[in-house]
């Protein structure tokens, strides 16, 4: 199964729509397939401008590692040097926190994964599960 | 004048109709601020998976140098070199040719840049011009 | 509202004579636009000579993240990890304490930041306060 | 003899004084010491964002090798793969074309080099060069 891009849009539409029910501060959005590349990109108004490094740095780690946020955020506590290491052979390109999450196919297979930023870590995680449920994918934050 | 998510999502949609009326290969749509910092991005289904970096390549150099595609190829063309050297200092982030036009302001101001890839670097310039025509803005290939 | 190259250089004016009025060492610093890129900088002599690095590494992470030194040094203490990925997503350009001060318009937006470096962080950040202050602007450290 | 903040503030003021009688585009003016390290810079209101990477590249080759624009744009184009080689051991930090202008001492000795971009590369250099002469120090383009 192949991530599309209107499954790619719609993930951020509702991400961004869960992100102002809940009232969060301006949300960056970003949606990689499994290979680890950008499929779509959106970056509220408000947000600060490097905000896209850091969404991708949450879904390029959840690809590469087949790891979700909160499980790195969990390595990276208990062991801060290996997170270190693995930027190291990620070229710096991963950020170990809740927000980066894993999509599943119905197979468990990755087919990509959703960063979001600018909130608290953990309400970005729930703005983007909120974003891939309703686009009827299945998010492992 | 800043440019608004708003807006440079009603480029990437309109660049991409322009694109299908056009009947052209898939096409990457890149919508950058005027500090050169990225505000939406769609990949269209079938483009290659490192198409982000060559249509961010086309708008970063054309922010950066405040010198569109065009005038960058140009500038290649007759001293080579120059353009290697200013690639080296932007950290190899510059693709100096078509498909990377500039976003101006009614006062001739650059407030961004887009740039798109798929096809020809003339028929991803000419794309992006329809895309930019559609949102009411001003643009420079 | 942009920051224009004269307020840069009141702003650089008004920090250095406030370190002198406050007897700290030779001081440098940076003003950076709302993109994170250099509009002025001065380093005072017998500074050491990588003190541009440092100004910048402060200035551009407040920036880039929305966040002034204060706020990244208390959280670097708190997730070491978290800093450290940032900065890799960053290119290591990212230094989180105290003399990074995020520079916001009346309403708020952040226009660009002010990086000093030469004496204790803390003295930096007053003196780059009193920069800010002298030339009309509001400052966040 | 080392060059101090003074000389370096009333090179930029001057360069950009010519600049204006000139009537030349927006310029950007960095001065860097003897050890190719920042002292000063400014960049007047219109230039376009990344402006301080060019003129630095262009000061930073000139205090490194040793050799004034004109001359590395003089051996680029005979030997280009030889300023492209210069280039990968200096971190592609260097831009060989004229506006990089060297300082030297009454006994010909470097004490740093003047980096200037915005106009023409030639008109660069001439801005550059009133600039330091006004400063009463001797340059070489």
């Amino acid at each position: 199964m192949t991530l599309t891009l209107d499954q790619a849009r719609s993930i951020i539409d509702h991400t961004r729509a869960k992100g102002r029910e809940m009232a969060l501060k301006p949300l960056s959005v970003v949606v990689l397939d499994a290979g680890g590349h950008v499929l779509a990109f959106e970056r509220e108004d408000g947000a600060a401008p490097g905000r896209f490094a850091i969404a991708h740095g949450k879904a390029y780690g959840a690809v590469m590692l087949g790891m979700a946020g909160t499980a790195q955020m969990a390595r990276a506590e208990q062991q801060a040097y290996f997170m270190a290491a693995v930027n190291g052979v990620y070229g710096g390109q991963v950020v170990p926190v809740p927000g980066g999450v894993l999509l599943r196919s119905e197979a468990g297979v990755v087919i990509g994964a959703v960063g979001v930023t600018g909130d608290t870590s953990d309400n970005d995680a729930e703005a983007a599960m909120a974003g891939i449920r309703a686009t009827g994918l299945n998010g492992e934050a």
